[in-house]
Order: structure tokens, then C-alpha cells, then sequence
């Protein structure tokens, strides 16, 4: 619990109202209550701001001028709202329970350093030669292979995989079920079939990053896959060998990105998307859900590429004149001719 | 073994032919042999009914008119097909083994309160406070947070992670590798990078849902993730915080839906379809495979987007139109005003 | 370590230069070092072959006449790369150490049978009646249902769950968090709700295949699914039950083949592409990525349906045209009408 004057001293802001109000956690402005906090960052929610039982409201300083309740005033409420919902969250997790053993079902090798305060699930396995920095949680049914460099304040999820040789930053956060550092996909066609082409580079990942749940992050094939800082990689994306993603950019679910792609800073990339291999996306790209990128990008921009959505019938009609469309727009040459004649 | 007499009393049915035949088990027109029994319910396979050698088919009242041979006959005959495959199917498993039993390689805390007969696999790892119902069968290497809830007759199957807090249903089978309750992806821009927004909320899956092969469902932000009853979810689908999925909705593999939006009842949603976030589907929608939905839907109807395909040749030639089609559509309306003129 | 001419040697092939040269290592054209090889395969790149450091280069016969260096002269320098790859690559694994022993964590069934040299890893599950060839290395977390048959020389990465009744051939690579012989995605809609069908059929995989991480292969309905001999898979592909893959065939990462469909021989399938059920492709058909294959394909050619991307305000501009199409088609045949009278 914190009063809404100790919240704003935290955040180092000014509140409005009453200073002595206990908050508990947070919540929506539909459904938040008399002791927790809320906030407004979405116009379009502007008209439950009236109706909200919050006790308190993070708001911008314009919208806290018409409003009658008690609020917390911020440039950006909705990173406001993060720190304070970060804030909560610790505590309320504190208070259950410090998780800062090692569990007797796991199988740990003698050959390993560990930071202090090191936690490691039931039936994780870590390997020979790794490495792993103070504060890491490591949850059940985790395996590290050899090698495994990890830094301080790790949490790795339950069943993810992290292959041999994989380095890995402070604060990084990898959800259940994610692979990181698998094989590429390296094969040579000889007359008789495909030769797999030993994958022997491994994965960098830079601090604070989050890679998503079921993720897939394959190893260089002869150099290094490689994720900068602050890189956001949400539920079961494909990292082709040999990538390279920018500081700070964020991917969206279920996007593929093919074998040494390279991929800028800040860049915003959508749900569903494919890149092919081989291409440079530059800075501050925008790409938008499910579009296909087949070339290089150099020009900081929003891409699209997807049809829109139409009833299946109607569609049938518009798709058939697709496959005819430069037919047609030779027709439409053609009467422009005769006009002009 | 059950005779055709036996399987036409069981699902309250009328048979034809020789009721003393002894049936086993369940096959196609194609493959099946004298005693196993078969059904036809697409139209495009009755070339295959006056081939087969099945025992007996199980077939619509007019097929089974003109068909000589043993015949059970159903409104519905898939369905029956369903009901016999699983009778048999239970039958041959039970004959097999019955694993009521905590594997000694399982670690399971304490504080769990268990039903009747349930089995845990080997190297499954079962936190504190967890209430499983009667009759769970939980596989191999399955993880189950703290306090997961989880009602009676549920399958869990090998490599499955359920993570803290989330609440199942009963009858609800779960497929390997599966992840339930990661975290969702939620971040706000501070100008220094992405601040976590802590993901508080759970998923709550109701009653007979089936949950595919290395899908996720990200746990809710604040409020829950939310699947009603009978949701069958293929394999490889995403599903995003916040998420509503209304009862007997039914996905196809490797499609996605991101946080907070509402799909209603009895929708059938394709194979890699994309549904962006914060829209709204009503109840009774199609969407075709690998359409992308950018939009609330608010009539049940069968909706597309994607062109159709074509050798990549002639496509060229049209894909480079569908950069123009703006100004082809313009030239067209320039000729009109010309002829009108 | 070997010479230029010992290198030549084992691949029966001739070089030029200084054949006592030692190398030690694989690596690319910009980053080799005197004592490594490199290759020349794709002609973009030959501008950095004249700035190299490379001890020696694999090279056609054309290129290499006009370099200076050390090189090894190869009909297929891509392939021949890839075996001197695999030949350091087994050198410098066999130098660190043999796997060749059940770890005393792992859960293996009294009845199972296992050939010379196999190496089970750590919180490994071996169910009744598996029968393992010889020389297999299974990782850790590993789960490997009743009556599993494996080849000879498999690699089974961590965390793989292979269903029970799979079938497997020699010499197969299954990558960390594959799913191998789940249920299909079976149902018949009853009045009341969805009917689960059995899915009683296996998953059979040939001899020299790859299966990606994290990627699902459903095992069949009634009969099997079925992959050839050297089928390579890349990671996060979903492959539905009863479908059948031919010899040397490549599926590229996010791709999804829905129920009973049949790919033939030699396909290359890109990444993203879905493939609806039911439906027969030829051998030798190229599908381009995130294409979607809604009809059979009887010719071997490249086959695409994606639209070209664009800036997103340009898109726009064109998107809504091309739900007009039809239209815009219609008017230009009234337009053809109008000048023709």
C-alpha cells in the first residue's frame, strides 16, 4: 500500500486531491476502485473518466483540469502508470515469496558460476561452463547449455532452451517455451539431396530485452545472430541465422524474419509480418501487421502491403479481376489511344 | 469389439444389414476392412462407397438406400463417426494401461490438493497451492504454476506450461508444448527505451476446450485473458492479453489475435489468419484463411483479403498494377468525363 | 587442422596454391582469417573475393582462373563448403567430448531397447517399448512417448516431445521444442457442441530429415502422416494430420500445411506460405513466401499471391481500389462498349 502523495513523490510529479489516500494496485478505468490507481492515455477511453470509482487517476495536466477526482499528473501517463504498476507488482510478489535457491531436482553441472542470489526451478538442467550473473530467476524445466553466458537480473521462463554458447545481457526476460540459439536453416542441394550446413555461430542478445513465449531465435550460421538492447520480441517470432535487430525495436507476434536480415533501431514491426533474408530494413521503420518484405528499406516510413478485409463474396468478384489486372490496365492504354486519336 | 447391433444401440440409431458383425475399430472408405467401419459424409467420396470393403458404413438415411451392403444410419454421420471412433479408441486404450499413478520423478508440492485418479508423468513439476480435479491425466515434463486451478478429466500433455493463477475448466485437453499465462506484451516509450508493463491478470479457459500443439495465451494485463466453453484451438495460434473468445469458436493453426479484442460464438476462424487488437467480431463470423482482419465485424458472414495465387511470372505483371491501381482508376474516370463530354 | 591438399583430398577435388597451407575453420569472404576457408557461391559477393584474407577460397573453375590466392576448384562451391564445414565441424566437437551415456536423471522404461553409443541428456522421458538405433544423441528435457522406433545417428535436441508410435528414420535432426505426432485438429459439430475425433493414426518420417524448432507435426486421423526421405523443416512450420511430404523437399520457417494434403518431391515451399487441406501439389512447385495455396497444383513453377509493399499513405490510396475492382472493370468494359459504337 502507498498513499497517492508517496506515489508522486516516487515518480518525483505533482498529484491533485487528497495526498493521504492508500492505493493498493492498479486497474482500468472501468472497473478500478476505491483504493487503486488508474490512468488515461487513449483518448477514446475519455468517457469512462467520469464514470470511474478509481481512487486515483495519472493524467495528463490537461485532462486533470477538468477532473473533479484525485490524480497524479504526468507528461506520459501510460509510462507513469508502468512505473507504478512495476511499483505494486514488486511488492505484491515480495511479499510471497523470495524464490533464491536451488532446487534439489535440478541438475546442475559442478563446472558453473553462479551470481549471488541465484534461483533455479525444479527439473532445470544447466550445463557445463556457464556463467550466470546475481539476481537471475531461473523457472522449472529450463535448459542452459554449455557455455551459456547470462548477466545479473535474468528471468528465464519455464521450458525455455537456451542452446550452447548463446551470451545473453542484464535484465533480459525470456517467456516459457522460447528457443534461443536452435540451428539455422543452412542446406546446400548436391545431386543426391541436401547437405546441412553446420550452424557455428552462436546468439548475442543485449540487456534488457524480452523475447516472447514459443519464440524461436536460431544461432549464426558462421557469425553471430545478434539482438541490441532494449529489443522487444513478443510470442512465437522466428529470428532467422545471421539477423541483426536494432536498439529499442519492437516485434510483434508471429512475425518471421529470414536468414541475415538486418533490421534497424526503433523500429516498429507488426504482427504476422515476413521478411525475407538478406535485405536492411533501416531506423525507425514501420512495418504494418501481416505485410510481406521482399526488398531493403532505406527510408524511415510506415509499410503495408496486406488487401483489406471484404465480405467472401464480394472478395470473389474483386480477387478474379487481381489475376487480371495488367490486362486490364492495357485496356484501359488502349482507350486512352483511341481517345486521343 | 462391438457388433453393429451393439453400436446402433449405444448411439440410439437405426442399422440395416447384419447386425451379428463384429467391428473393431474406425477407418476410411479407402482402407477399410471387413471389420472395421467407415462413413461417408462428403459428397466427393461416394465414388469410394461402392469400393469399399468396410464391415459397415455409417451413412445418411437416402445414401443408405441405395447402398447394398451394412449400413448405420445417422442424421449426421460424421458425428456418429466421432462417437463410435471415441468408443472404440476408449476401448483399445484401456486395454492398454491405466496411469493413475504420481510418477516418483515428478516434483509435487505439498500444498496441492489433488482429486481421485489422477496421474502425473515423469519429470511434470506441480506447484504450491494447484487444485486439480478427478480424473486429470497430466503427461511427462508438464510445468503448473502456483495456484492453477484445473477442473476434473483434463489431459495436459507432455512439455505443457501452465503458468500462476490460471484457471481451466473441466474436460479441457491442453497439447505438448503449449504455453498458457505468459506474460502479455505490454510496454510504454519512455524516452530512455520500453518500461515493462507488469502483466497482473490471468486466463481463465472454461469447460471442454481443446488448446493445439505449442500455441500460447498470454495472460490478461490487468483483467483476464477469457476462452468460454467447447473453444477449439489448433496448434501454433497466439492469442494476445485481454483476449474474449466466445463458446464453440473454432481456430485453425497459426493464426493470431492481438490483445483485448472480443470474438464472439460460434465463429470459425481459418489457418494463419491475423486479427489486429482492440476490435470487436460478432458471433457467427468465417474468416478465411490468412485474411487479416483491421476492424470490428458486426454481421456474421464469411469474410476474405488475401489475392489469389498465380504462377510468379504472370503475378509480376499484375503485382506492380496493384501499386497503380489508384491512378488506374483515376485514367478511368478521366476517360468517362472524356466520352461523357 | 588440415592442409589445402589434404582438404582437397577428402572432397576428391583439385586446388591451387600452397597445398601445405593449414586450416583450421570455416568462414565467410569478410571476416576469414589466414588460417580458415571460405567460398564463392553467390555472385553478389564476389566483390569482397579480391579483399579477403582467407588461407584459401572455394572456387568454380571460372573463378578461380582469375585469382590470385589459394583455392580449392569445385564444381558446387556451396556444397563442397558445406562438407568441409561438417568435416571441421566434427573434428572440433569430437576434440571437446563424447555424449555417450544415460544421465542418471533421465526416466527411461525398463522395456525399451537402445543400439550401441546412445547418449540420453538430463530430465530425459523414455516411454514402454521405444526401440532407439544406434549412435543416437537425445538432449535434455527430452520426451519420448510408448512404442517411439528411432533410426540409427538422430539427434534429438532438448525439449523435443515426440508422441507415442512415431516412427523415425536414420539419421534425422529434430530441433529443440519440435512436436512430433500430436492430435490432429479433428471435429464433427453435434447440436450441443464440437465432438472430438480420435486422431488414432501415427506421424512416419524418413531417413535425412531436419525438423525445425518449435515446429508441430500432427500425427494422422485414421491413417498417417507421412514426410519422405530428406524433407528439411524449418522452425514454427505446422504440418496437419494424414499430410504427406515427398523426398527433398524444403519448407521454410511459419509455414502451415493443413489437413490431408499431399506436397510432392523436390518442392521448395517459402517461409509464411499457407497451404489449405485436401489439395494434391505437384513435384518440383515453388511456392513464393506467405503465399496461400487454396487449389491444387498439377505444373512445377513459382507460384505467388502476395502484393507488393508500399509506403502505408500510398497503400491506403490503392487498398480501397482494389475492393472496387470488379467495378473499376465493369466500367471500363462499358467504356470499351461506348467507343466501339
Amino acid at each position: 500500500m502507498k498513499t497517492l502523495a508517496e506515489l508522486a513523490q516516487i515518480q518525483d510529479l505533482e498529484f491533485k486531491g487528497d495526498g493521504n489516500l492508500l492505493l493498493k494496485s492498479v486497474a482500468t478505468l472501468e472497473n478500478a476502485t476505491h483504493d487503486q490507481i488508474t490512468f488515461l492515455a487513449n483518448p477514446s477511453y475519455t468517457k469512462f473518466l467520469n464514470q470511474t470509482k478509481a481512487g486515483a487517476v495519472i493524467l495528463s495536466a490537461t485532462a486533470a483540469e477538468s477532473y473533479q477526482g484525485n490524480a497524479l499528473i504526468s507528461n506520459n501517463p501510460y509510462v507513469t502508470f508502468a512505473r507504478i504498476a512495476q511499483l505494486f507488482h514488486s511488492i505484491n510478489e515480495n511479499t510471497m515469496k523470495a524464490q533464491t535457491e536451488i532446487h534439489s531436482s535440478a541438475v546442475v553441472s559442478e563446472k558453473v558460476k553462479l551470481g549471488g542470489f541465484v534461483a533455479v526451478g525444479p527439473l532445470s538442467f544447466i550445463g557445463d561452463d556457464v556463467v550466470i550473473g546475481d539476481n537471475c530467476v531461473i523457472g522449472s524445466q529450463v535448459s542452459i547449455g554449455d557455455g551459456v553466458k547470462l548477466g545479473s537480473d535474468c528471468q528465464i521462463k519455464a521450458g525455455v532452451k537456451i542452446e550452447a554458447g548463446t551470451v545473453i545481457g542484464d535484465r533480459v526476460i525470456v517467456h516459457p517455451g522460447a528457443v534461443i540459439g536452435a540451428d539455422g536453416f543452412g542446406l546446400a542441394r548436391d545431386k543426391s539431396g541436401w547437405v546441412k550446413i553446420p550452424q557455428t555461430g552462436i546468439v548475442e542478445i543485449g540487456d534488457d530485452c524480452e523475447i516472447g513465449a514459443n519464440t524461436t531465435i536460431d544461432c549464426g550460421a558462421i557469425e553471430n545472430t545478434k539482438l541490441g538492447n532494449d529489443v522487444r520480441l513478443d510470442n512465437q517470432i522466428q529470428i532467422g541465422h545471421n539477423v541483426q535487430i536494432g536498439d529499442h525495436t519492437v516485434i510483434a507476434g508471429c512475425t518471421a524474419v529470414a536468414g541475415s536480415t538486418k533490421i534497424g533501431k526503433n523500429c516498429f514491426i507488426g504482427g504476422g509480418v515476413g521478411i525475407v533474408g538478406h535485405i536492411e530494413i533501416c531506423d525507425g521503420v514501420t512495418i504494418q501487421a501481416m505485410a510481406l518484405v521482399t526488398h531493403s528499406i532505406t527510408e524511415a516510413d510506415s509499410y503495408s502491403s496486406v488487401a483489406p478485409l471484404q465480405p467472401t463474396k464480394q472478395w470473389r468478384r474483386n480477387a478474379v479481376r487481381v489475376k487480371q489486372l495488367d490486362q486490364l490496365t492495357k485496356r484501359v492504354k488502349q482507350l486512352e489511344k483511341n481517345i486521343d486519336d
